[in-house]
């Protein structure tokens, strides 16, 4: 249906929200041939049995495989995606590395620089740190030219991509507000289900716990804050002290962050505003609002933007940052995406609006 | 079917959500008979044809009567909540001011003691600032003696309650670590729906902008804002700086919220829980949490508690208070019934269990 | 807190939903002392620890205790409640069957009257047929007089509950329009996840599959269809040939059934709307709608009543009857109160209002 | 952006539901021109500033015209949506019947051939009952051919949609199982908020009587009966006596028909599932299922997918029919996009997968 040109892509993981995601996205991208996804839940049945909602002729005859257990399961591919735990992505991309293969991870096991940050959030040494440093951050954004070029993408966590990317955007441009602020940043997070649940493939939530229901988790914990400081930190002058508050929305996808900094030095809000508005008109996923309450998740569910806005109060010096998207799409598939289309020199909006 | 010794009480706006709640507390409170409620859009109809699911025998034959226009409409009560926008309640507290009646407000017209401050958050000029004084701010575990021999009760806001009570109960344990502090305080809040519609007798949020959405609204413009910057002024050394952000929950009971201030000085971290454990074990609505992430809108839904808890990061200074409330009981009709017991001498805790 | 002439009750299999709504109920009820309840997953845990929401004075020192294993570790009590899976049922009622107890099960064990049906709709044979006849069938307002005096009495299901009782109430009133029907009823049901997920302790619904969603389950195979079948058919002339579809609807609590009938010959409209006000009139918990459009499912959540109205179509003889309830209380812990109320002499309402 | 050879398409009425559905669709839809939308509330307002989730490049500059008030102010165009109220679009149809547009009319003022049904049950009398035999009824997989060649559409309803077809697909095959039966069908429906509310521009349903909450609306008087009957009355022998109930469910998007008719004959259910396999294969938007059960809203939702099944019970003669759809989008804009591709000789899923 696609021509030959076009990009041959697998999942492995692709029965989770994220595999799912992607699997949507690709139905429609002229550019990539969706060709392999694997699930150890579905392996043998066919897509559009087990996901009916995703139901599209360019997948009528794709089946779930086994998930590989080594290189010679791999067909013939140009790039692979990583929708599986952070274990699994270390074993594939030590595997894979240096190999023929773009590899485009979804896990959280290559996004921090520093190895010794993996035992403290995420539970376990790394198996190969070695491979660290030379791992693209696919904050697509901000690191575009090394994404081109990278062979490993590692993409940003949903609530890292949130918080992280307007606090760069504004960050360049109040660097004489932060100077001898402390350098310490309070998130006020807030993810719907898929978010919260996503790193495994089946679903844990029930209905009867979340339904009806607002609670905080993993406060002070969370496997993105190591992530969020690393890539603030330039900001400052210094590393940052960051306190995030993951919470549970009863809804299904979205995330929206409330950023707290208290400033030294009042910033020139009308210039601050008039360059995010710049910003966000060269960016194409970025969408600045000068009035911040105008932000809701409605507007970015099943979308690949990201919305932002600020408050600056003068009396205080705090600096209010509120973004939002879709955890699922900016926050994961889309942004994967996105990185993708980069990386393969496609448009880098292809498939994605 | 109660005895002739119960208080009689009427309701002025008993229609809404607040109003049907203290209906609903009154069915079971054995020392309250509740003979008059008003509400134009239902006057003349039985209570149990225009809220069945509130049925019970007590109210076989009570039916809304229409707003009363003079004192004269009023009929023998010992007590009167006004559960009406706040210039009704400001008509009706001039009006009764120095009579044989109690009056529970819950509306915001005296909450506030600078009656300045009711044109910048409230939108009116007060019609009666005279009388701020007299009225007794009706944080029960707060106010309690002055609550006892009120004439006039100003029933909190359902955000102050949950972030004053807490940082007053806290505050006073870590008066030596605030000491220097910047009087900055940061509140991120979310509500339910009935929270954040209360103030109207219709209901007016649709259910397509509600469900599966979140947002922010009335950002450092809500009018709880000066009621709580005023009631924790005291625990600081000087006029706090106030930045609250409320957030609309697509479920319908129950708010909760993150208080954020940078301390200047370590407090002792155990020492504050053994007296937060000992404040909890005191007061019967008021549950200290150790591990503050147990803390779950599901947990007080339904109830007049509030559940709180805190985290304090040394490296940063952060003292981090979340509380959760049912925003319509200890947050609206629990918390007015509370200060009907005290006033009238009841158990605090009659009806509310 | 109660006093000595309490009945003395205990749950085995509290725990789960409808054992969290007896702990509910008797927390308010004047004449029944809590002394006991079973849970293997919170054992050794305080009640007021695990379920905060139903914190309340009376159970401040009240523990979980383990499963009992044989009669020796049941404590002295007046009356059992068994909320645990119908294997559990059967083993416990085959030995306390002429004990001292009083049993109230809850599961669908003992519900029908001949054996062969469990087979067929509950997958197991039954361990003690012998019993059967001796268990009396608790659809209190039809029941009563044996309730009284009954020594283990089969709670009824909670579609079944929505589904017989009007049926029954109308049934006896329409009697001649039924003669020379065929005996065959079609209910379409519709229930909150708390009732389709009843039967075990833990929470398995995922809320990633069960919010926004809707669908049909167990068509033509639900354990309650038996149960229908055998309660109605003494209103018709012979065996009903039953179609009930039960689907799950977004939400916790509320079931609504839709039975349709069609007659032989017309009923007088007039005489059965006039009668069923009479029926409603004398019954606490029956509430009749002329309108059943005004029945819905928030009328009813949170209390013991079934509320129902009809439908006669005059050209296709059609009859329908919409019935809703919280299956819960009336569909489950409310009506096994009632029956315990009746059982004990107690007034039938007490602790259900 | 799209060549010059696109279908230049309008829209009248595009702020509502259905109207930001077809502007949805139009925005991947390779061969049409979405060029001039209409909208009294939205007027002068960019797309991408009132329907940020709906943002797309090809919108770009696109802004809410005030609604026409004679042709003349309607711009050059192909065919038009009428997605109004039913006397605007009988205003409208009157106006351009024999126009050089296509039109295709969401409203229900078309969908009946008896002019005396109107007034019954929609209300008014209608004011070009001699259009009424001209218009053809928009039942895509029904009336395809009519459809190619037709001037004014008359798009079905969406609880229409979902109980016709598969009466109508499956009619076919049991002709002899219906001879002879009585002509009575009985239709169970339940609705998400948008397409109980779809009749207006504006959001009516208010959260805090929809969430938790489930009713039955409008029995046995909904203005699609008529429709319904008028359809499927081929299939019998004679007109169809039909009971609807539809229902609301506390969700956005999807509906559900439960379809029970007793058959004289027991027709051969082997053959009719064969049968229905078959139309399935051949028919892109019909997917059948042999086990009911797997039909689901969510697998639907946010597709042109009807999704159907069916039991027959042998015993009682019962055959009942189960359907999803969409009701967006198979149930109205996605139904219409159907249309106006095959009357444009455009691929009939094009903008649909």
């Amino acid at each position: 249906m696609k021509n030959t040109n076009t990009i041959k892509a697998g999942i492995i993981g692709a029965g989770g929200f994220t595999g799912q995601e992607l699997i949507r996205i690709f139905a429609r991208h002229p550019g990539v041939d969706l060709t392999w996804i694997t699930s150890d839940a579905y392996q043998g049945l066919l897509l559009n049995e087990v996901l009916p909602e995703l139901a599209h002729p360019v997948y009528a005859t794709l089946k779930f495989s086994t998930h590989p257990k080594t290189e010679q399961d791999i067909p013939e591919l140009d790039v692979i995606f990583l929708a599986v735990p952070d274990e699994t992505s270390m074993f594939w991309v030590e595997k894979l590395y240096s190999s023929r293969y773009k590899i485009i991870d979804i896990s959280g096991a290559f996004r921090l620089s520093d190895p010794g940050q993996f035992a403290k959030y995420y539970g376990f040494e790394h198996s190969c740190p070695q491979l660290l440093p030379g791992v693209v951050y696919g904050l697509t954004e901000i690191n575009r030219e090394k994404i081109k070029t990278a062979q490993v993408i590692a993409n940003p966590g949903c609530y890292a991509t949130a918080a992280i990317l307007p606090m760069l955007l504004i960050g360049g441009v109040i660097r004489e507000a932060l100077k001898g602020s402390e350098c310490r940043v309070i998130i006020d997070a807030k993810s719907g289900t898929s978010g919260a649940g996503g790193r495994k493939e089946k679903d844990s939530l029930p209905y009867s716990k979340t339904n009806e229901n607002f609670r905080a988790y993993r406060i002070k914990a969370h496997q993105h804050i190591p992530e969020i400081a690393e890539q603030i930190s330039p900001v400052f002058s210094a590393p940052v002290s960051l306190n995030m508050t993951p919470h549970l929305l009863p809804l299904f996808r979205g995330l929206q962050t409330n950023t707290y900094v208290y400033l030294k030095n009042a910033p020139d809000v009308d210039e601050l505003t008039a360059k995010m508005r710049e910003v966000a008109e060269s960016e194409i996923f970025v969408r600045y609002y000068e009035n911040p309450e105008k932000i809701e998740l409605r507007n970015v569910q099943g979308t690949n933007y990201i919305d932002f806005g600020f408050y600056f109060d003068k009396s205080s010096g705090l600096l209010q940052i509120i973004a939002a998207i879709d955890n699922l799409l900016k926050g994961a598939a889309g942004q994967a995406v996105q990185n993708l289309n980069l990386a393969f020199g496609l448009p880098e909006h292809q498939g994605l609006l």
